[in-house]
């Protein structure tokens, strides 16, 4: 955990300008996609808590039948536990989180569903030195993986971390892996990427240009699989897998992802926090037919694979 | 917490009546849905584990699209956290929990969703005098409310409670809405019913007696609603609200609910825990037209209300 002083200013600008960045490109990839955006204050009635945010929410798109991209920046009397399970020292001082977290779910059940976070909390009582770090990183959620997807998105992934120490993929995809697993489904949550928390190495400066190369290499690995794929003709039956499977990706987030958990007990503002939520979703008792066919072909991409020696 | 030794059996041997009677009852309630039928064993790898369930899911009737009425009577050498939260000495000990739980979820919108449980739970170390409790409950959860539903639905469950002590109903209809309550979205996931739990008030009899007198209720509670809304003419639009509104159903079972979190952090069968899901739910971002109309007029009933003094 790094002791210098940050410069949250400069992080909070940067994340403001990777909003309007990933919101642009996105606009140009599907242009008929309306964005509804909200500008959000923080809890006001909390003593000493502040910030708020910007959300961009994305509906009807050709391309993005639901999305987001949003922005947010929340100031804190004490850092609730969901952010602070792995430092007990920081538990309940004043705290800074901003970030920007986008999560896009295609109407076409080939287009893959995909996710990216970057986040950075500071947090310090009066008088010490401060306690920051970063985290973020992206995953994909195909219904119908492709290997030539898998393999692009973690080459992508790897390019991005490579400037920065020889292990750094390795570490974060297996990061990534383990972070988006669905325990009682003894399966992940999709074919992975990037996850990365308690980031400080190498300092402020450094943790700072990590954070903003795995950021900026989202929209260029995820824009090919994109067009790629978006042409390809399906029908209900595709359609209604892809509902059973957000439906594991609504299970992820709610019962277990801890951005989700955070935001939620931080007394985030729920309509943003739960923008990650799918359109539509479907359960069935124990899946047969066309269905459980589907998910026996997904099956093997749903367990971590080294994507990059395949 | 009672000391006294509980006849375990006896309230097995219950529960799996309970189980065929509900069962019978739904049946002739909506003679063409199918039960799918499935019995399975508790984590057998596990050392000293045991026992399973009796899963009946409820699919494709007219009346009920999706649902289920299960049993279940799991033995493990120890008691997971979210079983004992409440008893520190509990914790870790071995411990059979056996119960019913119901949930329903009508095809037309009109009809509301219900939920039941009872549920027994027996901790013991060796040679110590056992440790036991009853809970359980019912709740109802309507998109388009009536007040002759919600105050018929709420005199079944006082008459229920009377005969073991004039505060029984209003002490567990206040823990009903206490219980079902999203945090995040400031309303109760229904207008409530009844919420028990840590019961062994008046010994192993009196405790079980009362736990029957609940579970024995619900189908006659639940029964004339049902017949009274299955004919109620709808259209797209309330099928959409009802997915919607299903949407929260299922924010409030993965996010906050103690037996969803049981179930699946005591290793229990992902399948039969998450029955509880809706067949179908959707989610936008910051409703509007049509469905902010309804939803404006269902939420003063989410909001704890007396129902019997209205």
């Amino acid at each position: 955990m790094a002791r210098e002083v940050p410069d949250a200013a400069a992080v909070v600008a940067y994340f403001r300008r990777l909003q309007d960045d990933i919101c642009r490109r996105l606009a140009e990839l599907d242009p008929t996609a309306k964005f509804v955006e909200e500008r959000w204050k923080y809890a006001a009635e909390k003593k000493s808590a502040g910030g708020g945010g910007h959300t961009r929410a994305l509906i009807g798109g050709e391309v993005f039948e639901k999305g987001g991209v949003n922005f947010s920046n929340i100031h804190s009397p004490a850092l609730p536990a969901s952010a602070s399970l792995r430092r007990a020292e920081v538990s309940g001082k004043p705290m800074s989180a901003a970030g920007v977290s986008v999560v896009l779910h295609p109407l076409n059940p080939y287009v893959p569903c995909c996710h990216m976070n970057a986040r950075f909390f500071l947090a310090a009582a009066r008088g010490e030195t401060p306690i920051w770090w970063f985290g973020g990183g992206y995953d994909l959620t195909p219904c119908y993986p492709y290997p030539q997807d898998c393999i692009a998105w973690h080459r992508a992934a790897k390019r991005a971390c490579d400037p920065f120490g020889a292990g750094q993929y390795a570490r974060f995809k297996k990061w990534c892996d383990e972070y988006f697993y669905l325990p009682h489904r003894g399966e992940t949550r999709g074919v992975g990427g990037l996850f990365f928390d308690d980031y400080c190495a190498g300092g402020f400066a450094q943790a700072f240009a990590f954070t903003r190369a795995i950021a900026d290499s989202f929209i260029a690995a995820y824009r090919p699989i994109v067009e790629r794929r978006r042409h390809t003709p399906y029908t209900a039956r595709e359609k209604k897998f892809q509902e059973y499977r957000r439906g594991r990706y609504v299970e992820f987030n709610l019962a277990y992802d801890r951005g989700t958990r955070f935001g939620l007990e931080s007394g985030g503002r729920a309509e943003s926090i739960l923008m990650s939520l799918p359109p539509t979703a479907r359960w069935r008792y124990a899946a047969r037919g066309d269905c459980d066919a589907d998910a026996q072909k997904l099956a093997p991409y749903l367990q971590p694979r080294d994507w990059l020696n395949e």
